[in-house]
């Protein structure tokens, strides 16, 4: 038995999503093929809205609506915007925000550097970092502390350094609500030499 | 900050599909957000077709694509139509084809008895699935071994006694390739029980 051509579609465009393997999207098939009209055009509509609805803030790369002048961080004039954080992508924005820590504005490469990857720095919004470093105070590098986040990391504090800019990077430690010993000993290292007096 | 309200739509919808958190839910809509507008308005295009391109089989509720007469597996004059098998949903049909053992036809009930989820027998297609009992020899009761398919299977073979057809249920065992000693003691039971002569 083969599958009618739309199944067979649907389910190798549902596969390409990260996350999902082929059995996760041939349930996600069944499971459209059994809801209403309405529910799978709104999903639908929804999907092509990812690209019609949304571009990036030309200052700081964020998501933002179609037709905003920038994104809601940059817009809003009571942050501090002489503090600028680097991150790989908007849910870091997302995240950050979440923790209520921070105040300053953002800067979203959209990846970290990974030659195996193809992604080089010429992949990254790199560049018009370096363009808008001017009036920043200083850059806080959160990229995320894997393999490629850390070279990433590595490769703009290089860069950023001559620029007269103060550079730091967020902390390594114990996540908070971790137990020590199932605590992997590269962070436990960390958590160790970066120990603070209290 | 707020994200831009069709990212918001997006995440929600995304987050609305079986197996997908608000987590995944998010980190799809950013992957889609830097995918191509090509590869993306595909993705939509196939969704919607879930609906638009495909019905159920008028003969035993399979997918089928729209217009076709019947699905594959009714259409193929090389099966053995007198003997039916019942499953729960079209992926199963393609779990038991993949098997290679089987050279009948099928019967697709969208889903299995759960009064808890308020899903009784008129939400099933059991009803088409008694019209089409006449020239039946055997029917196979092939719904999940779970507690809906099991009261699914017991519940069909009530109405399927009195309708002098041979009734067999796929059988219990333990998988192939299995190690006995992390068997559940259900399963090992099961096995035991209906152990064969070699």
């Amino acid at each position: 038995m083969r599958f009618p051509a739309p199944l067979v579609t649907l389910i190798r465009e549902l596969g390409r999503l990260p996350g999902i393997g082929p059995k996760s999207a041939q349930r996600l098939a069944f499971y459209l093929f059994n809801q209403s009209d309405a529910d799978v055009l709104t999903l639908a509509r929804a999907i092509e809205e990812a690209k019609t609805g949304l571009e990036r803030c030309p200052r700081c790369h964020n998501v933002m609506g179609v037709g905003d002048a920038a994104c809601g961080v940059c817009l809003d004039a009571s942050r501090d915007a002489a503090i600028l954080c680097v991150v790989e992508g908007p849910a870091d924005v997302l995240a950050i925000e979440r923790s209520g820590e921070y105040a300053g504005v953002y800067h979203v490469l959209h990846g970290a550097l990974s030659p195996m990857h193809g992604v080089g720095p010429d992949q990254l919004t790199i560049e018009s970092l370096l363009a808008r470093l001017d009036d920043i105070r200083e850059v806080v590098l959160a990229t995320s502390t894997t393999v490629e986040g850390e070279a990433t990391a590595m490769y703009l504090a290089q860069h950023l350094r001559e620029r007269a800019v103060s550079l730091t990077r967020i902390a390594y430690g114990l996540p908070v609500g971790g137990d020590l010993e199932y605590a992997d000993e590269v962070t436990l290292g960390r958590a160790m030499t970066h120990r603070r007096p209290m």
